[in-house]
């Protein structure tokens, strides 16, 4: 078979163009999640403040889930006890006491995979936007992704919402990458701005419109073919759509282009510290 | 929006329709996860039971993640904080002690959604070849899914498998409905076969090769347009497709239909107990 995209990001200095694939593989990723989350309702007790009370953790429902799901998959448990394999493995290799290392603040799900070369600069590898994210998600998108309704499915309702979280911070926070290669590529054109601190000219500098407007085209589509009911035989559901294409061209236009501009350009002021 | 399929599922009686259309859309999700899972290479060290030697834990690196993924995110532990909840909501109810119900003994996410009707004979609603899912994804599918190589990414890739197990689990372990309405609409015929414990007849009787023969092909035209490479301009990937799709018809042709219809007669063998 074809190498994966990760054995291909893995051997290879990053470029633009590695970034570039890495963002169009994970648009694929993001419609996906959004269409399995739309089989639910929007289930939002799930996100009720007011609803959950739970000794000792202020938050919702789903946000008690989150975290303890978090706690338990993130990369940072993992990585501890595939360090501990490692070194137990490669017993002669002593000094290597952290073959594999990770901030200890960031929920190690939300990460890019572990061997994307270590190549953000350190005082801006920590931005985090989540809660924004996170904000955005429950406020914006899901009143217009899913059905009303209550089917008291949170569960798997809640599993769902994570996969999408995941998937979508995933793709913004790789502003980071984006923000080093294009600094690395025309550092003349930024070192300026950086140190005039102008947030806006940088903005500026790193918006493509003919760009931006051809992912939005291209997630409609994706959104389209991948969400499409698939029959054998002509049975009334052609052209049926499990979520509105529209919907992801409009996520994609509204918060997540401009989110992971965001990060870049937050990526970009901290990057001569 | 258009009503969604677990709405649908909670208003009505269990039907074959019903149930038909849930293993409908199952497909979508198998063959989603599938997709993602190939982005990762084999990652073999992960299913190695020689590579780990976790304290107190006798299994594969993925078991031991699998089995903590399953403690956490189960709908068991959901199930009881939410019964909690709901009981210190609804103060007044104060006989509904158990609002919401599981089996204590099943992996609480491998269930089909709580809102399900309770509909399955008792004495079968716990069969459970979840090891032999496990075995034959782990030793049969992944061999032939995914690129051989070893990235690294442990984490990432478990998730996915998850995911993919999951959704495979679910759609056989669905048999379980599918020998209950079967049973229902025809229960002269099954009753003999019970009492004389013939799984062979029983098996037959559940054996309709045309429709096998239509969700094989359904589902590797599913994995042909789900996994396809989209892009708004001709650029040398059209009819790339990030799956083989017949992997997936094989998939269904070998394992999934066939467990499905062990599920069924082993659920039928109890149905009268």
């Amino acid at each position: 078979m074809a190498k994966t995209e990760s054995e291909s990001v893995s051997e290879m200095v990053i470029t633009l163009e590695s970034v570039r694939e890495s963002l169009i593989r994970q648009e694929d990723t993001i419609v996906f999640s959004l269409i399995e989350r739309a089989k639910y309702p929007r289930n939002s007790p799930l996100y009720d403040l007011s609803y959950a009370s739970i000794p000792g953790f202020s938050g919702s429902l789903f946000q008690y889930i989150v975290s303890h799901s978090e706690n338990l998959q993130a990369v940072n448990v993992l990585t501890k006890m595939l360090n501990d394999l490692l070194c137990n493995r490669l017993g002669d290799m002593k000094t290597q006491k952290n073959i594999l290392s990770f901030p200890d603040n960031i929920p190690g799900s939300l990460l890019p995979p572990h061997n994307y070369p270590q190549v953000l600069h350190p005082p801006s590898a920590s931005i985090n936007i989540n809660s924004t994210i996170w904000d955005k998600y429950v406020n914006q998108l899901l009143p217009v992704l899913v059905a009303e309704g209550d089917d008291g499915n949170y569960a798997s309702t809640a599993t769902s919402d994570l996969d999408c979280l995941q998937a979508l911070s995933r793709r913004i926070h790789y502003g980071k990458y984006v923000a080093e290669v294009k600094f690395r590529e025309a550092p003349q054109d930024y070192e300026p701005l950086i140190r005039a601190k102008d947030s806006d000219a940088l903005m500026k500098l790193l918006t493509f419109e003919h760009v931006e407007e051809m992912v939005k085209r291209r997630v409609e589509k994706k959104a389209m073919i991948f969400g499409q009911e698939v029959a054998l035989f002509s049975n009334g559901t052609e052209g049926k759509c499990k979520i509105d294409p529209s919907i992801v061209s409009k996520l994609y236009e509204d918060w997540v282009m401009p989110l992971t501009k965001v990060v870049e350009v937050e990526y970009l002021l901290r990057r001569l510290d």
